[in-house]
């Protein structure tokens, strides 16, 4: 059986996630797919996270040019989060020939036309699942079945954290701080919610969806955006009187004149497939021309399902290596 | 750019829609896959279809061996129905070194040992989207993302007629009788029902699901199964007294003694994610070891949403060619 070997690149909670998927399932994973994939190498220069990993020191490096340098590692996967210095170790791999798999939306999202140009030139693949509604297969299933339909409109709650706190807002039993707080309390909202809950991890999760179903790349800082802290218990309470949820809704409909984008709060009727997204979960709706409505629901976030979309992209490049 | 040539057995319902999404969509999937998909050669017997086809008749052939003796054609898409000559044709592509495409998930639950043998022997790709759920790409997603993890449970409404049956029982106003033949008149049910209401499609899909989900293979014939035609009226008005509804669940479970698999009419709750797939829609949950619980819903039939997963697969497999 052929081995191909992986580095990670970062190891904290997606990282982990990653690497517990590789090796608690790798006897159902050879036996599916007939490949043994090796975690090889891990970029980390926390000390602490080293050490509490509980894996032998040798196996992770702080220098990632132990890595590039490296041609029996054939795909590397990142998920280190932030701009820099991510993005350009994606475009490193790509160029040192490697495949790249990204649970990182934003380095994807505003260096998108750039990764894929490196990819396609270096005949190599980037694949990132994870990026989009953490397990849910969204990417996957556009990039290998739907992609052959033109879409007319893509929307989904795609940010768990804002999901969460507005959830728990119509309820009745919070406010924003209160819910925001149990959300940072859980872990489902990072110190600074900025990115959630003004609807900028939303925009990069929808101009990756709307790259993939269109091909037109609209750069997460031209999205119409509108965020959730503006709206009190007052509106949510409103608009449970009226029998809707109100929920931070991204879209992307085709239009005569190019692709109309927006993230935003919106009313939502209970005959919506979206009213039923409570909580963390995700969901997306695509309006395909001859698919018609597919809707894909799932847990948008956490360590084991991330690192379950970053593991089945690895074994989908692996199995064809 | 490359031509990957196609050939599609049969040119019913589904053979027309996988060739509408083809031809429509040529200059999208052009774009997107960077692979030029033609189909070459038809194979159908029936001269009233080749006429309404409005297409050149020197297109179609009555004889499958032209199709088997073409090494142009590197794919062969089956979308005949029934169990012969539909196996026998799938398994001589096989053994010919042609990739399989199949809507045909009668054909495929009953032979998919013997089938997945003759793909792995010859080198070459099986892919049956179009055989569970149409347009939700469920096998897709397992198959390319999901399949790394372990599977506690599949349970679905995989049935679209038993599905549109019972949901207007529930609604009151009609008893089966007339459900029936409303699904029938409207091109959902077949004038010989049985496969539908009497759970043996459900079964045929949960074969291979599970197969796919576990590698473990339960022939459809030993898969315990109840149909929907024993259902009156007065057992859905009592469900819904009762604030509930009766759908035609399909469902395999991991036992400690392997996996126990059914179809059967299930009482569902309000909170069952199943619970709002009504009419002739289908919905797959699959639950699973690191992604937790993933949901799938859209059209379980129909030209255009079976077209497309057809033609999904071709252009999956062009892509790689």
């Amino acid at each position: 059986m052929k081995t191909v070997n992986v580095a990670l690149l970062g190891f904290g909670v997606v990282g982990r996630g990653t690497y517990d998927v590789i090796s608690e399932n790798s006897k159902l994973i050879e036996k599916r797919y007939g490949v043994k994939v090796r975690v090889s190498r891990v970029l980390e220069i926390n000390d602490a996270i080293i050490r509490a990993s509980g894996l032998p020191k040798k196996l992770f490096t702080p220098d990632y040019n132990e890595i590039l340098k490296d041609d029996s590692i054939q795909i590397v996967a990142e998920m280190m989060g932030g701009r820099e210095p991510a993005s350009s170790f994606m475009l490193a791999a790509l160029k040192a020939g490697k495949n790249v798999v990204s649970s990182n939306k934003l380095a994807l999202a505003e260096n998108l036309p750039k990764l894929k140009a490196a990819a396609k030139k270096n005949n190599v693949k980037l694949y990132y699942e994870a990026a989009v509604c953490g397990a849910i297969p969204v990417i996957t299933s556009i990039r290998d079945s739907l992609g052959i339909n033109g879409f007319k409109e893509i929307r989904g709650i795609l940010n768990g954290t804002s999901n969460f706190i507005l959830t728990h807002m119509l309820q009745g039993d919070m406010s924003y701080a209160d819910a925001l707080a149990l959300a940072q309390k859980l872990g489902y909202a990072e110190k600074d919610p900025t990115a959630d809950v003004e609807g900028i991890d939303s925009a990069n999760k929808l101009c990756l969806l709307t790259e993939l179903c269109t091909g037109v790349y609209v750069a997460p800082s031209e999205i119409k955006r509108k965020g959730i802290t503006k709206l009190g218990q007052a509106d949510l309470a409103k608009a449970k009187a009226a029998g809707k949820k109100i929920k931070l809704i991204a879209s992307a409909r085709a239009a005569k004149d190019g692709v109309k984008l927006s993230v935003k709060p919106e009313l939502i009727s209970p005959d919506d497939i979206l009213y039923n997204v409570d909580y963390v979960f995700n969901g997306v709706c695509l309006s395909c021309d001859f698919a018609d409505d597919i809707f894909l629901y799932g847990r948008g976030a956490g360590a084991k399902p991330t690192g379950s979309a970053v593991a089945g992209d690895i074994i989908n490049i692996a199995k064809e290596l």
